[in-house]
C-alpha cells in the first residue's frame, strides 16, 4: 500500500526509462540536468549521438558541465580530465599521464525514441523496447507537435495524481475545461501495468484548444479525455471531441503526451507535448497552442501542485488519510502499481 | 523554569486566544495565515461573519485560500469540494456526490472582540470571556486607533521580551525617548496571570508622539510607560505625561496594543496599535503617528531582534544563560508563567 | 587519514592564527565577521589598537556590532550595556548599575603582523610567534600590495586543494597561464607540519601578470609557482620567471599570499593579495593587477569551487574515494597534516 512507503530509498524506481530531454535542447554545449538526486551532464557527439555522463568529474567532482567539448569527449575545466561518451577517462594532462583506476564516469544509457531522449537511471540492463509506445509524439510525419519542459518544486507523484484525474481541468483550466456537459462519466482500468484513467464528456462546448484545431465555438459535442499511465510517471493523452452520438473516429484529436522525470523528492521536470494533425504547418496556431498550454501548465498547475507540496510539507499525501473521491480511482491504482515496482526493486537490491 | 523548556511541542499555547486579523483585513477574497504552524483561511459570509478553517483541502491538501467563495462556503480551486463556516463539506461535484467522512475541515473558533479578531488554535471549549480586556481597543467612540501588522522572523517571546523591557527605548528608539529624565524607576507586578512592567521617568523632555499629540516640545514632565502582559503574548501599553508632580489623570494619554500571534517557532505576526483621543479626526495626524510607529517597530525593533534570532541559532534564550539585568525581571516572570501554562496544557494532552 | 574525518567539530582548528581582516577594514566602525562559526565584531580603539569580541551582547545576545563606539567601548544598541576591549561590561545603565557576572565578552587575541590582523580563536595561549612568516606581505618598503576579500560557499579545503595544486592554472586561468611550456615539473616537500608544492614550466610564455610587471610578452623564460602551506590553511606563493637557464634571482617575481578563514564548515573568508617590487608607486598597474586577480578569484575559481560544494552535497571529499592525479601530492599531504592537527586539539580537549 502506497500509504505505508516512506519517502527516501524506495521513492524512486531507478530501473525505469524517463525523459532527459527534447531532442533539440541537447547539442555540441553541455547541459546539466539533475535526475533522482544524481547530476547528469548531456551532449552530443560530432555523429549527433547523444551522451550522457555523471555530471561530476571523479578528481574533485566539479562538475563537468562547466567544462568544454573536444569532439566526441568532455573535458573538464578544473584539471583537463578528458573522458569519451563512454565515461573512460581519455587524458590524464598530468604526470606520466597514466590513468587512475578511479577516474571513469557512469555514463548513462540514452535512447532517442518518440520524439524524445530517454535515460535509464538503474542498474539493470537497459531495453529501449521497454519504454511505452509514445509512437505519435515522434511521428513527425502525421502530427505537428508543440513542446516545453517546466520545472515543478513538487514530487513527481502529486503530478501524476493531478493528470490521472482531469476532474480538475473542469475546476482549474479554464481554457481546457468542456463547458456545460450533458454527462459525465469516468472510468479506470488497469491491464497489466499500464493504468488508464477515462472521463467523458457528452454533448458540452468544446475548449479552447479544439475551437483551436477548427471546432465551432458554438458547437456541442461529445468529448473525451483518456490518459494513459506507465510507471513509473509517463503519459499520453487522447483528448478528442465527436458529433453528438458519432464514434471517436469520425471527430477531432489533441493528443499530448506528459512526461515526469522526478530532480529530487521534492521537484520534478515536467516534459509535455501537445500533437495534432490539422494545420500542421501554421507556426501562428502553434504559438496559440504554446501560449494556452503554459498558461494550464505553468500558471494554473504549477502553482496549486507547489502549493499543496508546501502544505504536506514532508509527509507522504495518502500517510495524512485523505477524503478519497471517485475520480481518483487511477492515481490511487497508479501509486499501488508503483509501490508494487519501488518494493520489488528495492527487495532486489 | 524556562530554561529547560526544550522548543518544539511545548512552545506554543494551543488553548488561548490569538490575534488572528485587524478586522478591515478581512472580507469577502480569502486570507492565508499560518498560526502555530497551522495553515488557516479566513475570510467573512455574505452576513459578514468571520469564519477561519484548516487552510488545506482533506482531499489533496491544496490550500484553500487558493479558491474562491460561494455564498458563505469555500471552492476549493483544485477539485471543486466545497466547504461551510463550520468545516463540512457541503458539495463534492464528483462520481454520486457523496460527502466521504475525512472531507471536514477543522474549522477555528473566532471572536470578533475589542477591534480585533481573535482565534482559538486549541482543543478545550473557546470561551471569549478568556479574551484579556483591550476594551480601548475597540472603543471607536472614544479613540482613534492607527493599526498594522508586522511579520518578524523570530520567535514570539524574543518579542515580548522587547515589549517588556521598556528601558530599550530609550537606547533604540530616538522617536519615542523620554529625553533627560531627572529620575527613572522600573517596577514589576503579578496579579494571577497577569504580569505589568512599569517604567516612569520623571521630569523628562515629552517623546515625538506625545509632541504629535501636543505636548510641548520644550516643555518637561513626568511620563510613564504601562506595560499589561497576559498569556500567550499579548500586551496593552499605557504610555502617558503630566506636568511634574501632578497625577496621571491630569495629563495625556497615548496607549497602544501589542499582540503576538506565533506563525512558527521562529517567526511572528505582530499587531499592533496607537489610540489616542485628542484629535480623532486628523488624518494627517494619523499619518504621521503611522510613520513613527512603522519607523520604530519595522526599522528599529525588527532588525535588531531578528539578528538576535540569528544569533541564537536553534538555542533557546534561557538556556544560554544570559546576564540579567533590573528591568528584565517582568519578561522573567512573563516567561515564568507562560512556562507553568505550556506544562499543565502538555501535561492535559 | 583525512577520509575518516567526519565534518563537525574536528572541521576547525580552534588553536591557530587566522587572518581576520587586511588592516584597513578595521576602523572606528564595528565590523562583524564570523569566524570557525563564532560571530566576532572588530572595531580600533581610539589609539588604533584592533578589537575583537563576541558579537552577541551576554544579556540578549543582539549583535554588539549593530551597536555603536564610546571611546575604546562598544555600547549595545538593544540595552546600552557598554563594553571594554578585554570584553569587561563597563556600564551598566539599569538599575544600581552592578554589573552581572555574566556581562562579559570573550575577547579574542589580535594580532598586526606581516600586514593582516589575526585572530586566535581557541582556549590555548595565543603566541604571536606562531604565526607563518609573511613578512613580504607587510614589507611596504620593498613591495607594493593590491589585496582584497572573497567569500567563497564552500569549505575551505576544497580552496586549500586548488592553492596546493597550481596545475590547475592552466585550465582554469587564462590570464595566469603560462603559455606553451616545453618542460613542465612538479615536486612537493614536507618540513616539520609545513608543505610545500612546487611547480616549474620550462622556457614557457609569460603570463599577463608577468607581463604587466614589464616581462615581454614575446620572450620565452623560465617560470616557477612555488606554493607554500601551513595549517590550518596559509598560503604563500612565490610566482617568477627567469631567461631560460637562469638562477631565480636574476628574473622577476612575483609573490602573493592566499589566507583562508574558515566562517562555516561551507563558507570561507579568502584574503588575498599580490605582491611586486617593480613600478611600486604605479596606481594604474595596481588596479590592472587588481582586475587580473578579480577576474582568477572571483570569476574563475569561486563558481568551481562552489559549484564542487554543493556537487559533495554533506559529503567530505576523500571519503568519495577520488581519482588521485599526480599534481595532488601536496594537496593530499596538506590535509593529512591537518587531520593530525585536528585530532591532537580534539583529543586535548
Amino acid at each position: 500500500m502506497p500509504d505505508t512507503t516512506s519517502p527516501g530509498e524506495m521513492s524512486f524506481l531507478r530501473n525505469a526509462w524517463y525523459v532527459a530531454a527534447w531532442p533539440d535542447e541537447l547539442g555540441r554545449a553541455p547541459l546539466r540536468r539533475i535526475f533522482l538526486n544524481q547530476p547528469v551532464v548531456m551532449y552530443r557527439t560530432e555523429a549527433g549521438v547523444p551522451v550522457a555522463l555523471t555530471d561530476s568529474c571523479p578528481h574533485r567532482f566539479v562538475p563537468l558541465s562547466l567544462g568544454h567539448l573536444e569532439q566526441d569527449d568532455i573535458v573538464c575545466c578544473y584539471h583537463g580530465l578528458r573522458f569519451a561518451p563512454d565515461g573512460q577517462c581519455t587524458l590524464n594532462p598530468h604526470g606520466d599521464g597514466g590513468i587512475p583506476r578511479a577516474a571513469r564516469l557512469r555514463a548513462y544509457p540514452l535512447a532517442e525514441r518518440h520524439g524524445a531522449v530517454w535515460i535509464w537511471m538503474g542498474d539493470a540492463a537497459a531495453d529501449p523496447a521497454r519504454i511505452p509506445d509514445f509512437t505519435i509524439l515522434g511521428d513527425a510525419q502525421r502530427f505537428a507537435t508543440v513542446q516545453g519542459v517546466m520545472h515543478v518544486a513538487a514530487n513527481y507523484q502529486l503530478i501524476t495524481d493531478n493528470l490521472l484525474d482531469l476532474s480538475h481541468v473542469q475546476f482549474l483550466h479554464p481554457g481546457l475545461r468542456v463547458a456545460n456537459p450533458v454527462r459525465q462519466r469516468h472510468e479506470m482500468k488497469q491491464e497489466g501495468d499500464t493504468v488508464w484513467s477515462y472521463f467523458w464528456r457528452d454533448e458540452g462546448e468544446p475548449n479552447k484548444l479544439l475551437q483551436l484545431l477548427g471546432w465551432p465555438a458554438g458547437q456541442r459535442g461529445d468529448s473525451r479525455a483518456h490518459m494513459r499511465w506507465d510507471a513509473p510517471c509517463l503519459m499520453l493523452l487522447d483528448v478528442g471531441m465527436t458529433g453528438i452520438g458519432q464514434p471517436p473516429e469520425a471527430g477531432m484529436a489533441a493528443p499530448s503526451a506528459h512526461l515526469l522525470t522526478p530532480e529530487t523528492e521534492t521537484s520534478t521536470h515536467y516534459f509535455w507535448a501537445f500533437m495534432r494533425d490539422t494545420a500542421r504547418e501554421d507556426a501562428a496556431l502553434s504559438e496559440k497552442i504554446r501560449a494556452l498550454g503554459i498558461q494550464a501548465f505553468a500558471m494554473e498547475d504549477k502553482p496549486v501542485i507547489e502549493a499543496q507540496q508546501r502544505n504536506l510539507g514532508g509527509a507522504e499525501l495518502m500517510s495524512l488519510g485523505p477524503a478519497l473521491l471517485y475520480p481518483d480511482a487511477a492515481a490511487i491504482r497508479a501509486r499501488r502499481v508503483l509501490a508494487t515496482r519501488l518494493a520489488a526493486e528495492t527487495s532486489q537490491s
